[in-house]
């Protein structure tokens, strides 16, 4: 029994310094890769994968599981849950044979190369056969795998344990019912909030040194992390002492910058926080990407879109560009949250957020369950963004190319910002019953905030369970009415409704 | 046959992509891994170098080899000399004990972030153990190998195939003969050169753009490379189409980028420069270290330090930093080529820098040949300083902790520097016979260089021995009189000797 569970840990433990070693790829291929050197990393990364999965799928190791397995009540609460997070990772994988899961890899690997460069050049047909392919695998590993219900839901899974389109319906139901009309009604009173201070000139070296300084100042931890710049932000921990950040530092835009940083911020702190006892194995990770997501946007918005957050530190910014020398911290709080339908989600603001993420939702299951085909999806997208944001994008760039998720394969992701959303507010509300956070902002003291959010999320990682954390915490499961409410007081504020 | 060839190619293509992802993990330690971070990506080093040993010693592998080269003249040449290569190489690795060489390579992944710290600190004390560990596995790992001769001559023709301490006390002899009472005429002749302009104001952000204009400028090709940062310049090849350079920036020491990038350029030139027919396989490198610094140095010296190469770009230069604005090109010209005794390696100038080599060579000799330890190299290496350069570090930043190398287990890479810096003598030499060097320089015509160099050498990668190459561009062999004969004429000319 004990040498069982100790080449059980050996096993687990080669099998996290290979995807290691792919993260290191991915992160290098999303940061710095030369254009003609992405092919060879991304057969490097196709390699490792089929490494990854021989590593966990040996007869060995299905063997180690099952006899673990029959002998569970003999394992620590650690040892348990891990037993039961390899095995469910490992069924799922076994149903996709390895060289497709190989070939696979490699596309998701070139694909964000190749994103990039349409993306660039404002040309979906340069994306379309990769993003074919991409698909096509999707549809099949679902099949393979099974679904009940809608074929999405296998990969709504992946990303939040126990999610479905039913669930995700409602869901979506609820927050459209509340919002729009709000939003309609914002929209007739009329009044304006100026936001055009946010795109004048922001030099980039400075908005660099002030990224380095916000993501100290809210608690990243520059020793066991490094920030860095890419074409889309992203997260990426290799463990509790390595995790990393990229922001993009647009020079008209910065917002891109600041809240980037403040968000991926966010999921930095969660990865960093992470308890020592379960640091570096299996379950030493956050424990869904909508947990994952309330932390980030709970950072960024909920704090860094709140006056409070920046009112020891607006000086801070104001004395670093020219451009905000007229505007007030009033101003800058209000040009922060100037709500109106735009383009790019990742610069929308909190009220018309979730509205990106429906279009984004609605497409993904269609395509994965075969109503749409790629070749039709710059028409979907500027459909659905003109019925939802009543806007449409004049080009793929600021439409349907804008996200990398689908180059990398990451359908299914998508719906965890709208639950971040949700969760975020659900802990605010919890949050604020422990402490003043207001005043821990004012103060300067975010680290009573981020030792709230340790103690109560991060060092649990996939100890818990989405739904059980977040009942630990609030007392209740997923409820959308605390953000609708959240969002409709702040608003209202602003807005004057 | 035929199948026989396919699985070997395979198997070295596994090795391959092995050794990429290997390689961008110590570029992620030297360029950027946070410190805490570097345990985990070291392990992960340590992991994939046992994988990469037992990909291409394993039975079936061994079998292979054995069996084709039975059959030797039914291979095409670059499958025979790839044979040939793969076999010494596996004939090397077998002698050493795979958990050795895991243990071993983990070492020195983290060897480079205890050096880099321990330099920065300024404390050699940090690094001794460190450094104590790896010269017991260089010790040992010669005593598996076996020697002739010297146990050092087993790690020199790692390097440079075929060297020997026997020949390099020789050609060090003949340099210290010639060198050594030149060096003393220039310093009693008492003319002075002004450098004290290189130490001025050079905002590290121009440095940088201007590092990117002159790797441009020489030839470097940035669709197939990247340009970074580290503590100890370096280049790093995945494949002809992803080669990585280094440098650093000190703000008041200009020639430290533009010299080290110039420097690493060469180095990446030579890798962007392998022939198709052998790209991505064992032979598509550079032949050997010598080989390798004499690009490097043949870019960064001969052409770098020439009056030709700054005439056309100087004005570019000067208008880039103010502390520039009164330095005409003589001026400018001297001042990067004042010799003068230094305690840095990599910023000594091209008359005293054999004799820094000298230094380290004599160390490595003593330090595996087991007549000093580690405890002692900070006072021998003062000592010897002391004694063929006439001056004593201060401190052992300035000393024995100034270059990366050991940490990297890189011993016995010293005397590649010399060695390349009279094959770049002996190189140029023959170039001059084909063309005007002088005029491509000031037509800003470096094309032509490199496509010399290209035709001559880089194409060939590792498909001829560094003896075969030099004979035959230059009819003879290595000379170090060529090397004596250019420095005499031009630090003649520069001081009037």
């Amino acid at each position: 029994m004990k040498k069982s569970i100790e080449r059980f840990n050996e096993i687990i433990r080669e099998k996290k310094l290979i995807d290691v070693a792919i993260a290191a790829l991915h992160w290098d291929l999303e940061t710095q890769a030369p254009k003609k050197g992405q092919e060879l990393l991304s057969d490097v990364v196709g390699y490792l994968s089929s490494k990854s999965y021989k590593v966990v799928t040996s007869d060995e190791m299905v063997l180690l599981i099952e006899e673990l397995d029959k002998k569970k009540e003999e394992l620590t609460e650690i040892e348990g849950k891990t037993l039961e997070e390899v095995a469910k990772d490992i069924e799922k994988l076994m149903k996709i044979p390895v060289l497709e899961y190989r070939e696979y890899n490699e596309l998701t690997a070139k694909g964000q190369g190749i994103w990039a460069e349409a993306r660039e050049k404002n040309d979906f047909s340069l994306f379309s056969e990769s993003l074919e392919k991409i698909v096509e695998f999707q549809r099949r590993f679902i099949k393979y795998r099974g679904y009940e219900g809608h074929p999405y839901n296998t990969i709504l899974d992946d990303y939040e344990p126990g999610m479905t389109v039913e669930k995700l319906d409602e869901f979506f139901g609820y927050l459209r019912k509340e919002l729009v009309p709000f939003i309609k009604k914002i929209k007739e009173k009329g009044k304006s909030v100026d936001g055009t201070f946010l795109k004048k000139d922001f030099p980039e070296d400075k908005q660099m040194e002030f990224s380095k300084f916000i993501a100290e100042y809210i608690g990243f931890d520059f020793e066991r992390g490094i920030i860095s710049e890419s074409a889309h932000p992203f997260t990426l921990n290799y463990d509790k002492n390595d995790v990393r950040i990229t922001t993009r530092y647009i020079r008209n835009m910065l917002s891109s910058s600041v809240f980037g940083t403040i968000h991926e911020g966010g999921h930095a702190i969660y990865e960093q926080g992470i308890g020592n006892d379960i640091a570096g194995g299996i379950l030493g990770e956050g424990t869904s990407m909508g947990i994952h997501e309330s932390q980030s946007r709970f950072y960024e918005n909920i704090l860094g879109r709140s006056r409070a957050f920046w009112k020891p530190i607006y000086r801070e910014l104001q004395d670093k560009f020219e451009a905000l020398k007229d505007v007030d911290i009033d101003g800058f709080y209000k040009g922060i949250n100037k709500s109106e339908a735009s383009l790019i989600r990742v610069e929308a603001d909190e009220l018309t957020y979730s509205l990106h993420i429906m279009v984004r939702y609605e497409i993904e299951k269609a395509l994965i369950g075969g109503d749409i085909e790629v070749r039709e999806l710059p028409r979907v997208w500027n459909e659905k963004m003109k019925e939802y944001l009543g806007i449409e994008p004049s080009n793929d760039r600021e439409g349907v190319l804008q996200d990398v998720h689908w180059s990398a394969g990451l359908m299914g992701y998508f719906p965890s910002y709208a639950l971040g959303n949700v969760y975020a507010s659900q802990i605010h509300t919890s949050m604020k019953k422990d402490m003043d956070v207001d005043a821990a902002l004012e103060n300067k003291e975010l680290y009573k905030i981020k030792e709230w959010l340790n103690q109560k999320i991060h060092r649990f990682g996939k100890l818990k369970k989405p739904e059980e954390l977040i009942m630990d915490i609030t007392g209740e499961g997923l409820n959308a009415k605390y953000f609708v409410d959240y969002l409709k007081e702040k608003y209202g504020n602003i807005y004057g409704v």
